[in-house]
C-alpha cells in the first residue's frame, strides 16, 4: 500500500508558512496583493477564482478581483498594463480559458514577467526551459512541494509525463531539462503510451481523461502524481486509478485531495515572492 | 550502410529556395535585412559573425553587422531597442557567448520577438513549447529539414534527446511536445544514458562531447542526428562515433557537413519570413 501523498494536509502546512510570510512582509510595509481577472461568466471559473480570492484573503494576501462581465480585447490589455504598471499590485493573474473572441496568447503575453505569478506568459515557460528564475505554474509547483515535503527523492529518477498541457505537463518537462533526471514525455493518446509509462520512478499524469493511467502501466515502486479532474456529475476521478494503483506505486496522490488543494497555495506563494522583491 | 544525411547539398538547395524568395520580396519593395551584432573578439565568434553575413549576401538579405569592440549592458540594450524600431530591420541577432561582464539573459530577453530570427529570447521559446508560432532556432529547425528533405517520418517515433543545451537540445524537445511523438531528454553524464538512446527511433545528440555515443548505444534503424562540434586542433569530430554509428543506423548526419553548414540558411530563412510579415 502507498503512502498517499496528502495535499490538503500538505496545503495546510504551506498555507500556515505563507501567512507568517504575509505577516513579516506587513510589519515592511508591503501589503501583498493579488490581482485576479475573470472575464465573463462561466460558473466553473467564478467558483473558483471566488475560492482563490478567499484563500488570498485567509492567508493575509489582498485579492484584487477584476471580474468583467464583458470585455474587448483592447480593454483587457488595458487593464493588465495598468495593473502591471501599479506598484501596489504585485502579482497579475488571469482566469482561462477566456470567452471566445478574446486573444489568449495575446493575453498572457501581457502579463509582466514580474508578476505572472501563475506562469502564463510564453516568456515565463521560456525562463522555466532556460533554467532562470521565475514563477513556474501552481501544477508544477504543487508537483514538486508535494515531493519536497513528503522527502521523495525527485533527482537521479526517471520521469515520465503523460498528457502534455500547457500549464502542468509541458512546463514540468521544461523544468526537468534543469534537473539531473532524465524525462519522457507523452501523448496520453500515444499508443506506446503504457510502456513508457511503465519505465517510470516518477509517473505523473496529465491527461485529462478518467483512469487513463491503469495499475498494468505502473511500475512496482513508482511515485505516482495525478493531476485528473474529471467530473461525473458532482463526482470527480482521477486520471490514475487510484484503487489499483496504490498497490503497485509506492507512493500516490487521491483525486480529489493530492495536487489540486496545492494549487491555490502556490500561487499565494508566487504572489508573497514577488511582492518581497 | 546508413543514408548520409548531407547538410552542405540540403543548405545549397535551400538557399537557392531563400535567394529566390529573397528576390520575390525585393520585387515587392521589401529590402530583407539582418542585423548581426557581435561584442568582443572571440576569434570563433568574429569568424561565425562574418560567415552568417556573407552567406546572407549571397543569399540575397542584407547583412546589417554591429561590431562592438567593448559596449556596456545599457548601451547594448539600447542598440536592440533601435534595431527592434527600425522598419527597415527584419531580424535581430547577438552572437553568443557575450563577453564577461555583460548579462545574457537581459540582452536576448530586449530582442523583440518578432525580431527574434535566432530563437535566442525566453518569449520565443516559450512559444515553441506552447505549439504557437515563433521562429525556433536554427539548430531545431535544421533537425527537422534535414528529416523533411530526405522525407524521414519525424511523428509516430520515439525520440531521444542526449544533452539539453538552451539552443538545441531544450528547445527541440519543446517543440516535439507539439507533435505527435513520443521524447525522452538525458544529460549527456546520467548514468543509464545508453539505455535510454538505445530505445531511440530518432536520436539527437547534443552532448558536446566528442564520440558521447558509440554504436552500441544506437538501436538498429535509428535516425540518428549530431549536433557535436568538437574541435581538436583544426579537426573536428561529432558527439557521435560517426564510422561505428553508421553501419547501425538507418539515416545519419556526418560532423562536419551534417546540422553545420544547415544553421546560416535556417536563420536567413527566418528573417525572409519575418521581411514578409
Amino acid at each position: 500500500m502507498a503512502v498517499i501523498l496528502d495535499g490538503k494536509e500538505t496545503a495546510a502546512k504551506v498555507v500556515a508558512e505563507l501567512s507568517a510570510q504575509a505577516e513579516g512582509l506587513k510589519r515592511k510595509g508591503i501589503n501583498p496583493t493579488l490581482a485576479l481577472i475573470l472575464v465573463g461568466s462561466d460558473e466553473f471559473s467564478v467558483r473558483y477564482v471566488k475560492m482563490k480570492a478567499k484563500r488570498c484573503e485567509e492567508a493575509g494576501v489582498v485579492a484584487q478581483l477584476h471580474h468583467l462581465e464583458t470585455t474587448t480585447q483592447k480593454e483587457l490589455i488595458a487593464l493588465i498594463e495598468r495593473l502591471n504598471d501599479d506598484p501596489s499590485v504585485h502579482g497579475v493573474m488571469v482566469q482561462l480559458p477566456l470567452p471566445k473572441g478574446l486573444d489568449e496568447l495575446a493575453t498572457v503575453e501581457a502579463i509582466s514577467p514580474e508578476k505572472d505569478v501563475d506562469g502564463l506568459n510564453p516568456a515565463t515557460l521560456g525562463k522555466l526551459l532556460m533554467g532562470e528564475e521565475c514563477f513556474p505554474p501552481a501544477g508544477v509547483e504543487a508537483i514538486m512541494e508535494l515531493l519536497k515535503r513528503y522527502q521523495i527523492e525527485a533527482e537521479h529518477r526517471h520521469w515520465v509525463v503523460v498528457g502534455l498541457s500547457n500549464i502542468v505537463g509541458k512546463p514540468l518537462l521544461a523544468l526537468l531539462t534543469n534537473r539531473k533526471v532524465s524525462a519522457t514525455g507523452v501523448h496520453a493518446d500515444n499508443p506506446h503510451m503504457a510502456r513508457y509509462a511503465k519505465e517510470a520512478d516518477v509517473l505523473v499524469v496529465d491527461a485529462a481523461k478518467k483512469w487513463a493511467v491503469t495499475a498494468d502501466m505502473v511500475k512496482p515502486g513508482a511515485v505516482v502524481l495525478d493531476n485528473g479532474n474529471n467530473y461525473e456529475g458532482k463526482k470527480v476521478y482521477g486520471d490514475v486509478d487510484f484503487d489499483h494503483v496504490k498497490d503497485v506505486a509506492s507512493a500516490i496522490t487521491p483525486v480529489p485531495g493530492g495536487i489540486g488543494p496545492l494549487l491555490i497555495s502556490m500561487l499565494i506563494r508566487n504572489t508573497l515572492k514577488a511582492a518581497a522583491k
